[in-house]
């Protein structure tokens, strides 16, 4: 999406098109986005997608970023932030409270993104744009419907054991244990729990792209693992990181 | 599924209701699944799903892993395997064969899978029903439409670099990497590459149910890295597992 310079001086420069990570994708005659049912010898990429600049939030996210980061590529996309948005299990926050990412931390709350490359480790950092973050507050602010605050995210690859949760099929801990746990991740300054934000995070940063991860948190992770509230009391939580997001991307076009 | 016992003897006393690897479910008053929208308190789990056990092959394996295995305990099913069938990328072989897995590895070739629990590493096998294997060989015998070989299939996170392809919107590596990587991996008996098998085994085997891994394979990633065959020989190479399971399920309930 545009940005709001009118307000504040972004850092860097970004006024360039997206660049992959790869030097092979320039030389493949065709490109064959396998999971969107794309090709770029089958489709016009520049005339389908050179707009777009929009949010998303979806399991997968891996698969889904290396294609968009090259159909972002292909289409000749220039100045593009990415935005991921979506729900998460807080920590210490009332439900429904928004939480705007520092930090993407792993289940260890270690800043990085672990990955076997060819056998082997690689790690990479997870850093968020810091004036993206300072912008969604402002944002928030501006709308003051609900409760706002920037945190660490940390991001599991699974939802029951990797997020300490009691419930699921396997467990080999215990209450004390699960509380020890989340108040030194809440000492360690994390506020959410989901599970895509350090893998976003990493190939946004990787690929030189503006990135930030706004999530509403469901539950109160320290007083349960089990979301229970009425249908459409989350129905409206999972709407605030899209009306605070749906703000700042306003802001920007009527800066642009 | 009943399983076919007239013709060898199965190792083990399987014939009792899922067990959860969690002593707290029993206890619980609620349990709510929460990405299937049942809860215990609001679903008849032994009238709705008593009867169920079909295979499966799908995303976010784990969380349905986790809710899966807990819905055929709340329902007190009883002799049950499980069978992830898919679509892989194969090594060395012959697009639209078939491959059962003796072993899932992960991206170092290790017969384990890792998870991060309360911010410690735990390390758990991937074992996979050895009987189960010799029936399913025995059954494509039977069918004789597609090839089928027994051989390790490799899991990993990322389709793009963690598979070794040159095609993702990251790549730090050359086309000669790929192929010493890819061939080591033939070595080391992998003969296809998916992204579910190590967890499913991992949780399977946790959870004391028999469990096997069927998938097509998609391309001869020696040869190349995209998938490009025409919509309908894949189409018909993706009913290729379905067909051999299928089989398997009928002479099952043909011994029952």
């Amino acid at each position: 999406m545009a940005s709001p310079g009118a307000e504040t001086e972004k850092p860097g420069n970004h006024n360039d098109f997206v660049q992959l990570c790869n030097p092979h994708v320039a030389a493949m005659k065709e490109d064959v986005l396998y999971h969107f049912s794309l090709s770029t010898s089958t489709h016009d990429f520049p005339t389908m997608f050179g707009d777009v600049k929009h949010g998303m939030g979806i399991p997968s996210i891996a698969i889904m970023l290396h294609e968009l980061i090259k159909l972002l590529y292909h289409a000749r996309c220039s100045d593009v932030t990415l935005i991921r948005i979506g729900t998460s299990g807080g920590i210490g926050l009332e439900p429904g409270s928004v939480v705007i990412t520092r930090q993407a931390v792993d289940g260890c709350f270690k800043q990085e993104f672990e990955q076997i490359v060819l056998g082997k480790r690689v790690v990479r950092n997870t850093h968020l744009d810091d004036w993206l973050v300072q912008e969604l507050v402002r944002c928030s602010a501006d709308l003051g419907e609900f409760p706002t605050v920037v945190g660490n995210t940390m991001c599991t690859l699974d939802f029951y054991e990797g997020q300490g949760r009691l419930d699921g099929a396997l467990c080999s801990y215990a209450e004390k244990d699960k509380q020890e746990y989340l108040r030194a991740a809440y000492e360690a300054g994390i506020r959410n729990i989901e599970m895509e934000s350090s893998v976003f995070a990493a190939m946004c940063n990787a690929c030189g792209l503006r990135a930030a991860v706004v999530c509403v948190t469901l539950l109160n992770r320290l007083e349960g693992d089990q979301i229970s509230s009425p249908h459409e009391v989350l129905a409206e939580y999972q709407q605030r990181p899209q009306r605070l997001v749906g703000h700042f991307i306003k802001k920007c076009l009527a800066a642009a």
